[in-house]
């Protein structure tokens, strides 16, 4: 077959929520010229990813043919859309398209890494198209939990694709554009071949509450407080920022933000014309004037991160701020999956200063930036495409978002990262399968995910660390005695004796017993006393340690 | 004051959830005689306590004073309030008293660590009391998630104390004693002087509902099913395991169970007959020749476990049983906060093999084991204690609790870890602060959560490792280079240049530069080493790794 084809290839965001990396491809097969769609990151956690500081999607695929791509296009500023942008743009070498406010902030990710901001263009939106080689991409207002936001029309000779982006259904979301029905019906008009749809809260049965809900009851709540309200949200959910420092102000408090992102997004909302109306605040130094009970803070660290102020302020104090029994910390966000333990930390250092806490269990003060199930049956309908393509989602999401659209009478297909979906015909059908995976931003190097590194440090944060050094002299006879070091492990094992002598004689005994053979071949030598050491440590201390040899001949 | 007092000291269980011990004394200030409420472990997690086995209460203070101990009772048979009875016995060396199914789980744990099983008593419930010293204890039957949970009655000459243990309010628990309300009403009778009160669910608003509410439902849901069903829930709740059980029975299907936690709680459940008319099981062989649409598996693993029934069968297959499309996989459990991770991870392994998974995110499912604040204020007005202390909570937990029974008009005192109180006079008053702390189980060996050693894993699993060997001769000149070898660290650095060769080149060079006074001096020459090694990492790979450096001298 040498007809031209579309394709679709998730490097990203399919199978997971996080680093979103999506490839449209339309031409002859293995000649199709490309775009991206957003380029994004993922946390790093202790459990599986110690010591990592950033979490990239392996472009490897994309790179190879950037020959062939035409253009990079982010939907919102989120950091799982647009935080990779700096760390990769060199392998890819695309123009970046984004409306204004996600153009300005991927402008400050390409700077950061030494890249020239003019490589981002800003796009105005639908009915403007980009044109990209046998694309032409629409940027079409869509609402979620930042400004500008927007799914892409992205029209290829055999039809128009729909890709929402992240999204929600909010017809008064306060900041950014409300859903817009008639616009997306008329974007839908004629016919969507295939609708790559965000799945986050496919699970969630509840059609999605408006952000305009909670001013009041926000309101409510500072209101009957006593002492100084501190909030915390995801500095980028300006709309929420709004709706506190509102809620704030009508409750008779000034308002002052705390945590150089909150401060960051908000600058940037007003200087690109977002964010209008945003209530006056006032200076960390103006606060430490006024009385507590005249104050709001809205302050970073909504998922418990340990460096921001929320986490701060429960440790002690941030920028001269402590807070004192009486005063209230609202947590206007959801804990995200693996953060409850940071979370639940800062919560009961609170309580530990008499600050009282409320959080999103009673579902009053926060509402999800993701479509809930009956909006995202809303989406198929308006759109009403030849086939659903869930993605933003783990496995479980894009199984039941493929199972939503079949009993809706539409056909669905499930791809996870590396499957490449050919969209030409009536079926989507899986066209190839590419090798995927992740890169990590380990301090200032990039690594694999299965370059082993990352494996050896949960090892060693198991089961520790020992470190035997043995000398041998010119004739292969050991020089003194073998030499153990441990770190991560404890100093006396059973009977209370010395762990590390109890190595060195074992040790000391291996090496007395081992014939010539063993003494000439470091890696005889190397495998022998490492496997002594760990059974020794498994006799006195119940582990098997990792295990660094170091021989050294003296010539 | 030399006159008798009562003192109560939590040494874990207030301030968190898990390892609960509580100690109550009467007597002499300072000479008062000791009774242990419970000895319980927590677990360990990847962010805190890497390689950790299991986490125990500090018992240095109670240990210290053994000869006043005069009895340990045990409330019920969780791990959280059993299990490290048999790592702790030596040290303590008093008397076990329990009903006969917590004595009976206890006696194997004495038995894992070589301790006669005769020390565990076998009690009566209420009104048979227990002489202990200056106390009469007697075991109050009440519902809760395990059979033959206890409150206590804790009779001192100044007056009675309940400890309610673990509990909830269920007049149709299916196993175990129904909540009693009279029974409390007598109990109570007397006059409470405190209630030491369980505090898990004092932030759910709604009463808690009965067991016997779950059956129908998941019936329902079995009887829905097309394929092989496989459910999960703690093991020790053997009144979900009856329910479960039951469940499947009557939607038509056989019954095996999977996991040896799951078989031993039910076997020592019939042996010690607290469980009746449980379904007749098959076995694993058999359910092997059923068609998979006549099966219903009962695993272990509802925490995600990576070694249980449900993480095998997530990744493959478990005791020859193997999951498919179409069947169901039910989580009639709650995910402890800090193991949403590991679940959501089973969860999407599931979906991958087309398995539907049903979790308790509508409510359906599962009740909680603990009592909900409106059963909570039950408790409280059915003892009318003159103080309530609440317990087995974060402080979070604790504090809401104190001020919940202010609210109903009563004293609160919030006592947590360590702080001991005087329950003689009409206030409990602190009286002393006690140093508790945590200990680990870590491979065979126990150390304390302070030691360093955990915190040296860590820092390890973060920065990774490095070991630095050098060799001097007799006068104090290198032999040779400076051998650097790395563990959890990338091979290039800045440039794509060798890391280890740069850290080598720097560390040579800092020898040539070192004077004697260095050379000679062990300390010095680490130190030097160490700070190099860890400033070249820092401008290669941008991390600061931990160092072990190994000087030999060649005398």
């Amino acid at each position: 077959m040498s007809s031209d084809r579309i394709i679709y290839l998730p490097l990203g965001g399919a199978g997971e929520i996080g680093m979103n990396a999506y490839v449209y491809g339309y031409g002859k097969p293995g000649k199709e010229r490309l775009i991206l769609v957003d380029l994004g990151v993922t946390f790093p956690d202790m459990d599986s990813t110690p010591g990592v500081d950033l979490i990239l999607p392996d472009i490897a695929w994309l790179a190879e043919r950037r020959d062939r791509l035409e253009a990079i296009f982010i939907t919102h500023a989120h950091e799982d859309h647009v935080g990779a942008v700096g760390h990769f743009w060199e392998r890819l070498g695309a123009p970046i398209y984004a409306r204004a406010f996600t153009a300005h902030i991927a402008r400050l990710k390409m700077e950061d890494h030494g890249h020239s901001a003019q490589t981002v263009k800003t796009v105005q939106p639908w009915p403007y198209m980009v044109e990209a080689g046998p694309f032409k991409v629409g940027f079409v207002p869509i609402s979620h939990s930042i400004p500008e936001s927007s799914g892409l029309a992205i029209d290829t000779p055999q039809g128009r694709l729909v890709h929402t982006g992240d999204f929600k259904i909010d017809a008064t979301p306060l900041v950014g554009e409300p859903f817009d029905t008639a616009l997306w019906e008329e974007v839908s008009k004629p016919g969507v071949k295939a609708l790559i749809c965000d799945s986050t809260n496919v699970f969630s049965p509840h059609p999605g509450r408006s952000e305009a809900t909670l001013g009041p009851q926000i309101e409510e709540l500072v209101g009957q407080a006593r002492g100084m309200v501190v909030t915390t949200t995801f500095a980028s959910n300006v709309a929420r920022v709004k709706t506190l420092a509102e809620a704030g102000v009508r409750a008779g408090r000034s308002v002052c933000l705390l945590g150089r992102a909150m401060r960051r997004m908000i600058e940037a909302s007003v200087k690109t014309g977002v964010l209008e109306d945003f209530p006056s605040t006032i200076s960390p130094e103006e606060a430490a004037q006024l009385p507590r009970e005249n104050l709001m803070l809205i302050v970073t660290g909504s998922q418990g991160e340990r460096r921001a102020a929320s986490a701060q302020l429960a440790r002690g104090k941030y920028n001269g701020m402590v807070m004192k029994e009486g005063d209230l910390f609202l947590f206007s966000s959801k804990t995200i999956p693996g953060n409850e333990r940071g979370v639940i930390s800062i919560m009961n250092q609170f309580s530990e200063q008499g600050v009282d806490v409320v959080d999103d269990s009673s579902g009053t003060y926060h509402v999800s930036g993701h479509a809930n199930r009956p909006d995202i049956e809303v989406m198929h309908r308006l759109t009403n495409p030849g086939v659903v393509i869930p993605m933003h989602g783990e496995h479980r999401h894009l199984r039941e978002h493929v199972k939503l659209a079949e009993t809706l009478g539409r056909k669905g297909a499930l791809a996870v990262n590396g499957m490449m979906l050919d969209l030409s015909g009536d079926e989507a059908q899986v066209a190839e399968y590419v090798d995927t995976g992740r890169t990590y931003v380990d301090g200032t190097v990039q690594i694999g995910a299965l370059d082993g590194i990352v494996r050896d440090r949960i090892r060693m944060a198991l089961n520790g660390h020992v470190t035997v050094t043995v000398i041998l002299d010119e004739d292969d006879e050991m020089l003194g005695e073998p030499w153990c070091d441990i770190m991560g492990l404890p100093e006396t094992g059973r009977g209370n004796a010395s762990f590390v002598e109890a190595l060195e004689e074992d040790l000391s005994q291996f090496i007395g017993r081992a014939g010539d053979k063993t003494l000439t071949d470091d890696d005889k030598l190397e495998d022998g006393l490492r496997r002594v050491a760990r059974q020794t440590a498994m006799n006195e201390i119940g582990k098997k340690p990792e295990v660094t040899v170091v021989i050294s001949r003296l010539a």
